[in-house]
């Protein structure tokens, strides 16, 4: 899925803008092996540096309910490789692992060294009883460049009563078209985000969260967002995201 | 701070937009008196329905560091009363407290049943260990319609590496400017939300947010919004916010 082992820090997302024309530093940092706090494939070529194997919290457990393991099986059987002698179905998902916070497991000296601090986490996936906030898993289908999560809204994600805050709605639409963003280019950080609200989402609900690309300019990477009910006949959500490919340089000067 | 306990549902903060035409239920509410998941001034007028006294979110505990405490400690002395003999500084200030789920110590009929889940927390304060997550106190200044927000962003809220989530940004900016909102109105829900990342936040870091109101029309309200370093020399991100005034009825249908 992503291009080359050079671009492991593709995952490495920022937020916020930084100044322009400084070089990237994806020549200077392919040698640096480590995993991001993002979702990320490559998992499997970096075995060595990791202290022990992390979870993958984009696997079903036992809070999943029905909606959500009806789509997650649907993307699932559409990300396995044809069988011989099957036929091909044309449309190819891969499922993108998600972790915590996987810095922890790395090393990888002065860059590392700056930015590792044990205790955080990243903040989708900050807490890990089952069920209560944020369950999601994230498919990305590379032939048409588009993503879709599905998303489960646990109880501890509360706005008005007995609704999904919009702040965890932007929060998971940030967090799709960001990855999305940094399975296209270098480290990228979240340059604005332009979230319409339509209709609330109550919580407990399994909701889609399908994104694509708009364009990329340049360093700007433009990406569009629907969140829907999972058979797509309500809208709650619609937005548009941009981000800009950073060097991981900028991070580390701040 | 309220105009009046008629507006007690103005907290109610919704997250999405709905059918125009259907007329405010404030007349028919303004009876219903229960606290909200937002920050409400309101709380001393409601004490005969709480089962017993919630936690307040927004005042000081261990986990607050220096830039943060020097900042409360600011606007909680503009928010006395002018003592009788000393000058009026005429910028007076009010602390908004803040609860992680209200409802459930509430009794009120039909809409309430409906809506209560007693196991749901609102999302900026779902985590009790102090420090780990969102510490925040919302000050409100009538005269000028506006709110300065002290926010200390724990380690629990990664997104790049040792830097604040982009969404954990975005949800404070929600909720800094529709607090400010249902301030100002009846109960309110968030129509959109435009955010500029200018620069990343550092884990750990205690930010301003500060927010205007631009505009009324009818029932839109627009407000404006700035994350800045606590002495406002380094801009992180600037938004702009609009709600939308709404009946309660409207969350109760969906």
């Amino acid at each position: 899925m992503a291009r080359s082992v050079g671009r492991i820090f593709s995952g490495f997302r920022c937020f916020g803008s930084l100044p322009f024309g400084n070089p990237p530093l994806k020549t200077q940092c392919s040698s640096v092996l480590f995993r991001t706090t993002s979702e990320r494939t490559l998992v499997h070529a970096l075995p060595k540096i990791f202290a022990r194997k992390p979870r993958d919290f984009s696997l079903p457990n036992s809070s999943w309910g029905k909606e959500m393991m009806q789509l997650y099986n649907h993307y699932n059987r559409l990300s396995k490789e044809t069988a011989e002698g099957q036929e091909d179905h044309g449309e190819r998902w891969t499922r993108l692992p998600s972790y915590n916070r996987t810095l922890k497991y790395a090393t990888g000296g002065v860059y590392l060294s700056k930015i590792i601090q044990s205790k955080a986490r990243l903040f989708t996936r900050n807490i890990r009883d089952p069920g209560t906030s944020f369950e999601y898993v994230i498919f990305f289908r590379q032939d048409k460049l588009k993503c879709a999560c599905i998303f489960q809204a646990g109880h501890l994600l509360e706005g008005a009563p007995g609704h999904v805050h919009g702040g965890a709605i932007a929060t998971m639409i940030d967090t799709v078209t960001g990855t999305h963003a940094s399975l296209l280019s270098a480290p990228v950080m979240t340059a604005n985000l332009n979230v319409n609200y339509r209709s609330p989402i109550p919580l407990g609900s399994t909701v889609l969260i399908e994104s694509i690309l708009d364009k990329e300019d340049g360093r700007k990477i433009y990406i569009s967002c629907r969140v829907t009910s999972t058979d797509g006949s309500k809208l709650h959500t619609e937005a548009t995201a941009l981000f800009l490919s950073i060097s991981v340089s900028h991070l580390l000067k701040r």
